[in-house]
């Protein structure tokens, strides 16, 4: 399960715990300047009931490129047309590739990630030809999947709304309170409410008529 | 380029030279007990003129499952069936999406690996249906393909055999005297004879007809 801290992948791991897997929860300190999500990662991650939590560092942030590993990349607080700044190369290939190598360490048959392409960014690597064209890779990069196990990557959000994903969360017990999908914090991990994420999520609850516990500055 | 200091990537660092291109060196120090093959990349990287050499630090070693990241696990000195223990968990996968994204950082469009599947371990992650597999990821996964500038992935030893491989890089002006092709070096780097990397180096050399200037135990 890779598990960011934030609302979507809070919601995989319930789902995930639903169908009866064990999960192991993974998270990445690449240098984000969100670093705070890592806490909520852990609390998530425990609140859920995930067997264990890892968390792997990974200097891809070092790169740049990104507002989000970049500070001197302001985080945008208007809508931008195409894909944003805040996109950060290849970093759910990256994920997905570490999960893969962790998967079949741990003898697992599922990987989990919360990416979604209704309500989102517009990343590309959150699509779901991205995902079915990685688990082709999984399949023919491992031991395991040559061995008769082959892998499957599971994007349980892919083709929800972000109010269904809150409604799907919320009817399986998930805290929203607990996470944060802020791209910039405070460092109380309270939500500045005007980035791209904090826009997405907040429009979320109020479709979804559901009261928005996050914490805002 | 992916450079490991070993002589498959080397050979691959003086073709893309031989291309024109402006070489862009990545080596991964990710816990192998043959780290010293670190130093090997830098000296290869230098002498074939990269532009830069970079090292990402990766801890998936941690989680062992592998001869090459797990002291306990020994490495085999005599061949053994299917694929063996010295295979690392999706090693290649987490290495070239780590490329992908300094690929896109740099504005780059070829990313260089030196797997091979004639002469070689029986990893499944250096056949060329996962290269093209993960050629396809990289043009889902990048802002830069979506932009209209799609990335390739080259692996130019894929169909050659070792002593092929040997007598290219000769060609080219290659010194496999700095190489490190040994799983388990000892301090100076000099290499054990035994192990599977060490076989198929020597049995190239031999099939080429060149004189083998491994610096041996």
């Amino acid at each position: 399960m890779l598990v960011s801290g934030g609302l979507d992948s809070a919601t995989v791991l319930a789902i995930a715990r639903e169908c009866g897997h064990t999960c192991h929860a993974l998270t990445f300190d690449y240098g984000q300047r969100h670093r705070i999500e890592l806490e909520a990662a852990r609390r998530v991650a425990k609140a859920l009931g995930a067997v264990e939590h890892r968390v792997l560092a990974m200097p891809i942030g070092e790169w740049g490129h990104s507002a989000l590993t970049d500070p001197a990349i302001a985080v945008p607080e208007e809508p931008t047309p195409g894909i944003p700044v805040t996109y950060v190369p290849a970093r759910n290939t990256v994920f997905l590739a570490c999960a893969l190598g962790l998967a079949e360490v741990l003898g697992a048959e599922d990987i989990y990630i919360g990416v979604n392409s209704v309500d989102y960014s517009g990343y590309p690597d959150c699509r779901p030809e991205f995902i079915r064209a990685f688990e082709q890779v999984a399949n023919l990069a491992t031991k395991s999947a040559i061995e008769g196990r082959p892998m499957r990557i599971h994007a349980p959000l892919a083709e929800l709304s972000k109010a269904e994903i809150i409604r799907k969360g919320i009817a399986l017990g998930v805290d929203y309170a607990i996470t944060v999908s802020c791209y910039q914090p405070d460092p109380a991990g309270r939500a500045c409410g005007r980035c791209d994420s904090c826009r997405l999520r907040r429009a979320g609850f109020n479709a979804a008529g559901i009261p928005d516990p996050t914490h805002y500055q």
